[in-house]
């Protein structure tokens, strides 16, 4: 019997009706509606021949032993963030669930090797600002020390939530046992981007996940009165940042995939009768190679410095966060891109932009791939994120494929 | 005997130690500390042979019966910013009083002609945010229905405020009364910028006040992932709108005194990880010359169309305030020129950037010239506001001496 696509389409849409309002999905990790969105899973998997356990860090572990203990893990988050779309993460819970049920009917629930399907906890980090917080455990790249202390927009701490799901701070790095015997490790996601919708194309090959270098950087001018000082005797930090603002797209676009991205950018005093004495703005800068992602930053940091001389102005940077580039295992690309061959007649490779617990796992040492669908005008994070039907269904279907290529591999690797 | 400018200064250090904390001048409009002010002005005026009154708009009127009615008006404001310097404003009222106090010992009490002295209500409007209030009700120019409404921080009308200090919204019209035989106006104040710092000058002549046009302008893109979209998929309002922060620097530069300032950018959602999909920008633009004025605000638009249009974005403006040029009397600067020459032997024309209660004069037909003497690194509205005493002396024999030659030109015209 083969995946059946249209039957994980029909649960995406019923747990949409279950989880989201009017302004979209609302499965914050750790909130009652995340905890009904996972039970209404259990429900699902209730059908299956399957072992099911919570691991230290919260992440929701189901298991179709084979005969052979090597693991290929299917995986993906059901956590959203606040009024979020109805396919980022669950996309590809789902899509794992339809492949796992495919195999376990096909081997009558005993495959050649196991098969785990994981539900990562708190892959948006959206209430507390700790992305990746179950697969990080998981892979050892937890940070307890800094996350102890994180807390929401209430005040609650990130401790207290977890505690209050059963998870024990101290103990999530016992999450890394769920390691063991873990072979490769295979991701759907949706895009969250334009590109396979401007090149027309539905699926793609991803490459890894882009390094990231994140600065807050401010310009310190002279606060000066606007109809009293003449335009040559301003030390205007606006102007420098607004060169910065400009310049940063150059840096990237020297480079086929990087990005480039200041987002934030305030003034002080910030009135409409004052020269801005203080501008501070944020970059963002990301690229699948090290090396291209260090010399942005660096041309990022000596471009600043000219436009603080140039306006008479000092500049500070300051490190908001910094992850290096994680490739993907280039055997699992390949696999993935004949998978997509063979189901929509056409390929595409591209790192991703947005990190993904994929990222974490492959950090761990453990062969990863990921395949994008397409998504609607980029967007996502958004009521409004939205895939096409029909491509939904090629996307489960050359997982599916990706799957029992990689589950070949490994019996036979 | 002559002026005795100081005399004078230890007035204004008086006064200082009367109405500063340790963060600067309080003598906030409407506030105890400035009824206090005005207070403590009144005994020194009980020393000179002089009427004293509050007009309908709670300006402060002090004269000197000359043989004509006609009458020179002295002016400025004791009212400050919070937080603010020990001169703005202070050194006007105190330099005026300096010169009444010459007058009516030079003439016994009796001169030619009338010389007034007055004080304008609220010029600063920091509290609710309505500036150049007593002297545009003298003027004509008042605008109850907006101000009735106008609320400080706290939520306090503008209305109980006044009424508090015995002043009737809707009577505030009344103080045009004050206008009739009003033959000039004069006005010393610190230039609040750093030009005659530059110049390595102590005073100037004031062409007048410069005209305002002020926008806000709001670009709008669209929000995007800072990870997943590529540079040329973006709609980045917040490159349209630095691409305007630099454009207006020519756009001023092109004429000797105008200037425009971008003094507050808000980006939305204003994270570091995505495209600014809104970015709102004000825009400042001053020149004394109407036709540049309109010029430039001309280029502006046309500027952060084009702009727009290159980002992919869409552009706003939205008239937050405007005030035509209000060029000063020909005569009256001339004179002022000649004052200054013969106290400080060398000096300089120049348009006002700020605002000031001589504008509003003006503009109600009575020839008009005001005085700026120089500030220590062009700051004021800061408790670092300085200017120094050997300049302040010349200022005030200046004034003086421009005081006597428009007498003259009252008597003899």
């Amino acid at each position: 019997m083969p995946v059946d696509p249209k039957a994980a389409i029909v649960l995406l849409k019923e747990l949409r009706a279950l989880t989201a309002d009017e302004h979209g999905a609302q499965r914050l990790a750790w909130s009652p509606t995340w905890l009904n969105a996972r039970a209404w899973f259990q429900t699902k998997l209730a059908e299956l021949p399957v072992e099911h356990h919570l691991d230290a860090a919260g992440n929701s572990w189901t298991t179709l032993k084979g005969k052979s203990e090597q693991a290929l893990i299917l995986g993906s988050h059901l956590d959203s963030v606040p009024n979020g779309g109805w396919l980022d993460g669950c996309l590809g819970v789902l899509a794992a669930y339809a492949v796992l049920r495919r195999i376990a009917e096909q081997y009558n629930g005993k495959p050649p090797i196991t098969v785990r399907l994981v539900d990562w906890a708190d892959e948006e980090g959206a209430r507390f600002g700790r992305s990746l917080f179950g697969s990080s455990a998981f892979a050892g790249t937890h940070s307890i020390a800094q996350d102890r202390v994180r807390t929401d927009a209430s005040g609650a701490t990130l401790e207290a939530a977890l505690a209050a799901c059963g998870v024990n701070i101290d103990a999530i790095g016992n999450a890394a046992i769920e390691r063991a015997n873990a072979a490769a490790y295979l991701e759907l996601h949706i895009e969250q981007g334009p590109v396979l919708e401007r090149m027309g194309l539905p699926l793609a090959a991803v490459l890894g996940t882009k390094g990231v270098e994140r600065h807050a950087i401010t310009f310190h001018g002279q606060e000066a009165h606007s109809g009293s000082t003449p335009m040559n005797a301003r030390h205007d930090a606006l102007a420098a940042a607004a060169k910065l603002a400009l310049e940063i797209r150059p840096i990237a676009m020297r480079h086929p995939d990087a990005v480039c991205t200041m987002g934030s950018v305030k003034t002080y005093p910030g009135i409409v009768t004052a020269v801005v004495g203080r501008c501070e703005a944020t970059l963002d800068q990301r690229d699948l190679d090290a090396d291209v992602l260090a010399t942005m930053y660096r041309e990022a940091q000596q471009k600043s410095q000219q436009f603080a001389e140039e306006e008479h102005c000092t500049v500070e940077w300051s490190r908001i966060w910094n992850i290096a580039p994680e490739p993907f295992h280039p055997q699992l690309i390949a696999f993935c891109e004949e998978a997509i061959a063979e189901t929509a007649g056409h390929s595409h490779r591209m790192p991703s932009g947005p990190l993904h617990d994929a990222a974490e796992v492959s950090r761990a040492g453990i062969p990863t791939a990921m395949m994008f669908v397409q998504s609607l005008h980029g967007i996502s994070h958004n009521k409004i994120e939205d895939t096409r039907e029909d491509h939904l269904e090629l996307a489960i279907a050359a997982f599916d494929k990706l799957a029992s290529k990689t589950i070949e591999w490994i019996r036979t690797h």
